[in-house]
């Protein structure tokens, strides 16, 4: 019998689950005391459209997502505009403008919309079947939608050196190939989507349910740790409406050649995430029920 | 029925509410078993005034601001003294010490005061009716006061050198427009003022009455990343107490020619992020009850 | 009456007490609803000089102000000893150690002996009576003396360096009075004890029982941010253990010259963080029982 | 008695307890009331080689160790191509690679495996009896392997270049004797794994059995500190995995010449951390049952 008690043990696991392998489906239905994993979403769901917290979420994730894109992309422009990066919050700052924005917007948004603000996070989850397709794509379009406002904005604040600066838009670095960003992008976003997959388990949930605002913190760890790692690669995507936001107020061609790396990068890593966590992590496939 | 369930559902959102446009009304009622609206605050409470606790909150007010002036502004002197900035904790040094002390003086006066500790934050509580205008006016006095004194005595450790240094004051930098300013603010604020919502909501409370203290974190975080990305357009007001502080004991022309900006830019997006919350979120205007 | 519902409400404090200014008396036996307020300490308690755990205390003491001297010092050493600031952790990192230290010390020891590492924490609680004259002279003896051996263990590591480079003694910087240094360690240490005093509140404690682990956090940050602040006064002591350990293995006249601020200071600083919790945030002198 | 309530008291201790020394085995009696100390794991415990949750924690073990390898290392690349530092995260955005990598992912998988994702932890966990040999053992093996791949795909981000840069191999650093490594590495473990043997004591456990995530937050930051005061001396191991993954790859003599005391100091570290948890602060030698 697994349940609550095993996974509260920090460090040591000692693992009272002592069913043989491949018999995994009888001792789920123990666990099923614990906590109850939520049906899959349907693809369609008609009723969501008439209900108001259906369209009251894409307007959060439309808000989040342009907030995001604001203070993150006047991070960079304040750090790229500055001839030496001493007299600024630097690369690591920038960092920080990231994972300190998800983290916040992620305590904000999740009672509302689940708090996604990130493409590849809504199709992850999707795979997980966590959210109706209909809701998949009315968050992505929102998502997307946002991150261009957001990023227009700050092009007005820079003017014409927006542009000249790069406007924070990602591409492949000089020195590496595109399958080095492509790579870089899908284990990047493998650690995004690993660690929401982690926060929002339904197993978690039952234990944690005192604390479900603790889980944003390390999410938004996963985000400035990603940034840190590969801003000298790409400048860091794991979030396809980021990069299309920049790119489309960009607009410059060098950052549209490289737009795909930031779609199919973060889909595949988030697809490869969702796969990790529901068939090794939650066995789900092998579960009679 | 939305209620107490939805909320925890971090990453994936299920949505059980499922009431139709313009009907939210209904569903409010069920809501309500989950946790209660506070009533609105009435403009005028005269139990407040001979009542110990308000005074207290006063003070617990006076005392923050004064040690979040008097921490944050030595902090900008420490960097701005020097003639490189390598050897100092840098312009991410200064974004940490605004955005810590407002987690750390949240943390600390929250049961006192509220933990303001900034007149944008009570003008937005205050238009949202949760406390009184003489309980507003009280406290936006008192923080005022907190913030010249805390200033006050960065000069005294700093003599002549504050003056030409700037004293922390806020201005429009050079390069950026009025409008770029107060656009800057503006949103700053609104970034500001829609977490303390988030976290101080009816509902978020009611579900995590047992974990208030973690709120402070995400409040300390949005005024940490604003900090890193308005810094080079107007060394980051969104407190008009800190703003006015500096700019009495700083004393020169450039600083209060500026100074509208940092009350005007603040109340805009403290007005806005309220809006948004009452009417988007929290859907107030909708409710029947 | 005031109780565990009120502080919960951070953001807005509705405040339900409406005792007259004077006659708080009456309504403290209300509160004692909700939380029963510990008796004082007595000064002298035979009963614990027998007890395993009063020593257990003391070592724990030991321990964690000795690793504390072991990793701040040595991130010290590390940034001092680089002839440009860039290519170390910076002024910044420093910070970083000695308020990450205090996190994770007084998490470890918060159990044990109560987690002060600091002399200037433990005389502020024994002015509020919440640990005996007994308890906090051998708390203070085993503090300094692990503070000694960390301080030791590093310049071990540095040798002849370790002089040249000031060994992470505290002293007034250049540019600045004595007068100027005292006044830094008093409103720094204000700062941490008083975040001290606020986690440590009973008050508190009934309501966040659920929770105690969290309070170490933002003790942990007030002393990073008071680090931010003053290391160009006086490299902070704010920590009379810390001060010592560093003078007596760093044995230079003008370190020992300075030594009774990082004493003086600290404790007046501690001194009045106790009195204004225990006066104007508490209010005790005014209660009847 | 001593247990629930007297942990609670942050700050200040007033020890219920009061059993005289020597006596506290009658003691441990009472204590029992409030949690139960689990009972060694055995050597070898046959049913686990047949059970599932055995092989998926060895699956999240690599795991985590291969994202924790990729992202530190190739962070640290990014900083060592640069051949000044400010345009890059610094060495103080390294050490938050690896604290930040730590606390995330100790957050994902302490429910899975305990959450060790370095062999001196799990040695340390094995010697206070908290998992079996077997066990021990399989973990350390994925974990080394895990390593080996993280290091190697980040070599193939970088190729020449990679081994030209060392890497992210630990060494001595010129200036420091062999005596000297070892020493840091044994002091920083034993931080390391102090913080992980508070955070999973069986008494806080029962305490705080609705906060278990909030354990990561604290090992994390002790990662993060050892590393800001180690690094200029050996590269920061205090975990034999990623010294072994990184030499491995980058595979060159003075690496090599090393690598022992990446393997003894962390060993001996975390021994000591154990021997102190057990006896001084457990007391365990000194207990009846």
């Amino acid at each position: 019998m697994e349940g609550k008690e095993e996974d509260v043990r920090l460090g040591a696991n000692k693992f009272p689950e002592r069913q043989p392998i491949g018999t995994a489906a009888q001792s789920q239905d123990d666990e099923a005391k614990d906590y109850k994993e939520p049906p899959p979403a349907p693809l369609f769901e008609p009723g969501e459209l008439t209900s108001w917290s259906f369209y009251r979420a894409g307007i959060a994730e439309f808000v989040a997502t342009f907030l995001f894109l604001y203070i993150t992309i006047l991070t960079v422009m304040g750090v790229v505009k500055s001839p030496t990066k001493c007299p600024t919050v630097g690369i690591q700052g920038i960092a920080w403008a990231f994972g300190g924005m998800i983290f916040a917007l992620v305590y904000c948004t999740a009672g509302i919309s689940g708090g996604h603000i990130n493409p590849a996070v809504t199709f992850g989850l999707f795979l997980a079947r966590k959210l109706s397709l209909t809701r998949a794509v009315f968050y992505i379009v929102m998502q997307c939608l946002g991150a261009i406002c957001g990023a227009g904005v700050v092009k007005g604040f820079e003017k014409s050196q927006y542009e000249v600066l790069g406007g924070g838009a990602n591409f492949v670095a000089p020195g590496y190939t595109k399958g080095d960003g492509l790579g870089a992008e899908i284990v990047g976003t493998f650690v995004l989507v690993y660690t929401v997959f982690s926060a929002t388990d339904a197993k978690r949930s039952a234990r944690d349910s005192h604390v479900p605002i603790l889980a944003p913190l390390p999410i938004g760890f996963a985000v400035f740790l990603v940034h840190l790692a590969t801003i000298p690669i790409t400048g860091t995507g794991i979030n396809p409406a980021r990069s299309l936001g920049a790119a489309i107020i960009y607009n410059r061609d060098h950052a549209w050649d490289d737009q795909w790396i930031f779609w199919v990068g973060p889909f595949i890593g988030a697809a490869l995430a969702a796969l990790y966590h529901q068939v090794v992590i939650r066995a789900l496939p092998f579960r009679s029920k």
